[in-house]
């Protein structure tokens, strides 16, 4: 069989790794059957997913208790990788949490005053590095 | 009230165009109650998204006949913007359709041999523009 071609699986090491680097995301939800994204800003800390939302906003509301989905991406000409992270999130409620929250470097994507934070615990992280080529030809049977 | 702040919707043509223009997004579905989330290349045409994919992928299997939804981003220091389009996915399954499709200018997020299309038709597009900027005062009463 062919080799299935320049991916290559990150560890999670190498997600945490671009997880802190970045602060641009999107988080998935479903809301029954209806999946819904949303580009956040986020923070990666203390092994979590940090977002910083306005009440009363979908994202606030739908995030309780709920499974989510979270993504960051980036790519050149040449290759691209993604990490993806499934979780659940949880609005912080303890002052300390929120105090805690407050420092981390964390640009809310619309610029209002937002002081409810989300959290996404992560339970699996996966990541790929992908290079962009020629296709393999169909035929090709080495 | 306070002027909310600037937060620019964009128009269903600017989104079009934003859509046009760009070949990275990201396509969340549901699994159950598990949002799911792919980075995938796209090429807007005749007013659908189109994707390919290899056969027996997630992405194959959880799209034929799925509510989806796919997001678009870019974002500088000072703005950001994005795209969301809710719709149904379908995969094509015509000869006709596959052959036009196999014109569009797709390049494959992972590169093996895939000749499987799947078309997102588009129920909703939304779209905004967000200048980053200093968050408002907590107690702005004007």
């Amino acid at each position: 069989m062919a080799d299935i071609g320049p991916i290559v699986e990150l560890s999670s090491e190498e997600c945490w790794a671009l997880l802190v680097e970045n602060e641009l995301g999107r988080l998935a939800v479903s809301i029954g059957d209806q999946p819904e994204i949303f580009p956040v800003n986020y923070a990666a800390s203390d092994g979590g997913i940090l977002i910083r939302t306005a009440e009363g906003t979908k994202l606030f509301g739908v995030t309780v208790n709920h499974k989510v989905a979270f993504e960051i991406d980036d790519r050149s000409e040449r290759e691209g990788w993604s990490v993806v992270v499934k979780g659940h999130a949880r609005t912080l409620e303890h002052e300390d949490e929120i105090a805690a929250a407050e420092q981390e470097p964390l640009k809310p994507w619309i610029p209002t005053v937002k002081r409810n934070f989300v959290r996404i615990e992560i339970d699996e992280v996966t990541g790929r590095r992908v290079r962009f080529g020629a296709e393999p030809e169909p035929d090709y049977t080495e």
